[in-house]
């Protein structure tokens, strides 16, 4: 089982650090400013669930998570270096993967703390949603978990809620489908234009 | 005492989360992106003021702050899909309330934490502008609390003032001084164009 | 040496203030605007150093460094009134002062808990760059760490390792050498355009 959330945690890490150097390169930063967008973006959501939880952050003990950071960042710069341009879809491919992750990964964090289901709810979905926050706030765009036409928090609502109702049974199964829940409904939305209605136009 | 401060945190975080709503139908969100603004708005200054002072985040052992956020975002959303608009005035109100409400409940919850008065001023100001300014960031515009003309950052302080000079008669009294404080000079900078100095223009 | 921290950790909080009141009176904001910049540039990387580490958050107990960023606020406010403008690099200089100071102080911070030297140079990178960062997002602009041509978090990079490897000899001289460090090569990518390769632009 731990095993299970180590992998998970990694994957979660690299594909969002690999997401943030790729914002990185659109805005034709230099090279650390790619690594601190990178690692911002890698260990943001987590950093802020951990600080609202009043638990230890998780990297300050386990220098594995920077090197993780670290790789998703060589992994982008070498790819950009080799190829000279990057797929449109692959920053929203990566983010989908990092919020599938750390959604149903807060939201199990956040129930073995022992708060309730809703707390654990809206944990997942701040550290899912968190680090993609602050790498978008950061490139002074609007975060995508604002944007229109993306079924952005609500991916990270649904798969929340999947793991929350079946932890009881199995807390891998759960995690599983959590994850698998958050990067279907974002694939809908990025690929086959699924959507919510938009709130009213006001003037 | 206690069901006083209980009454009107439900209020600050109705009217903040409200604003969150409004702000996210001015720049024409989905759904989903208008709740999550609703709930960083309503619980974010808090959030903010409880990590740094320490203390366990208000809303992870009490539920029911979440589900004013939601109130305030349902009755937003009630309004808007009714009347197809909103008064320009509304989210200025609306902020005006929660600026009120947050600035002397972040003094209050400070001195009685055993924090002296400067500090108790400062965190009043953080949990009444916290709020709103991750709000405005995330929509990417500049935080109404640097604006111009707006009096924002000095309605905040001369209201947590008036509360930490007035607190050791009556807490209650205090509060309800230091909210109408604010209250007032927020109104009048909106709408009778009160004005600070400018700082002198740079180039 | 505890002096020595203390005037050191004064000086950054007076140079970022000052950088914040600067910025602030480049977007014209009003006066309490241009204060409220100070006070978060000045004390903002701080702050999120301390509550990732889980200590008590450092101008809490110690009301002297919120007196720093009002002094930091004044001396620009002044100097401005006086001369209306105020050189384009100035800011930049300010910046690289506070970044210097913070890079080392947050590192020798981090040293002093416990924590492993890879730790400590991310949170001397997060001290020196967290402030500025809060400071551009809020005003609405990209931060320089993030932009181009800078060598921004190179710097702060740069003066961490220093510090964290010369550390064992002498603290002092470490801290010292660190901050010249930053401040070195900060001025060279100002004054002297020394640069590192751009991350290759994506479309």
């Amino acid at each position: 089982m731990n095993e299970f959330i180590f992998l998970l945690d990694l994957l979660g890490i690299i594909a969002f650090a690999a997401s943030g150097a790729l914002v990185a390169g659109k805005h034709n930063m230099d090279l650390f400013g790619g690594l601190v967008l990178a690692f911002v973006t890698g260990i943001g959501g987590g950093t802020m669930r951990d600080a609202i939880l009043g638990v230890p952050v998780f990297w300050l003990a386990q220098p594995h998570y920077l090197w993780a950071c670290l790789a998703g960042f060589l992994i982008v710069y070498g790819a950009v270096w080799k190829f000279q341009s990057a797929p449109k879809a692959t920053i929203n491919f990566l983010d989908a993967v990092g919020l599938g992750v750390f959604t149903v990964l807060g939201a199990q964090k956040t129930l073995a703390l022992g708060h309730n289901e809703a707390v654990a709810i809206i944990m997942g979905m701040l550290t899912g949603c968190g680090g993609g926050m602050i790498r978008d706030v950061l490139a002074n765009q609007v975060p995508m978990v604002l944007s229109r036409k993306r079924l952005y928090a609500t991916a990270s609502l649904a798969g929340g809620l999947a793991f929350v109702v079946l932890a009881s049974l199995s807390q891998s199964i759960a995690m599983a489908i959590g994850f698998l829940i958050v990067l279907i409904i974002r694939i809908g939305a990025l690929f086959r234009d699924w959507r919510l209605p938009f709130f009213p136009v006001l003037k």
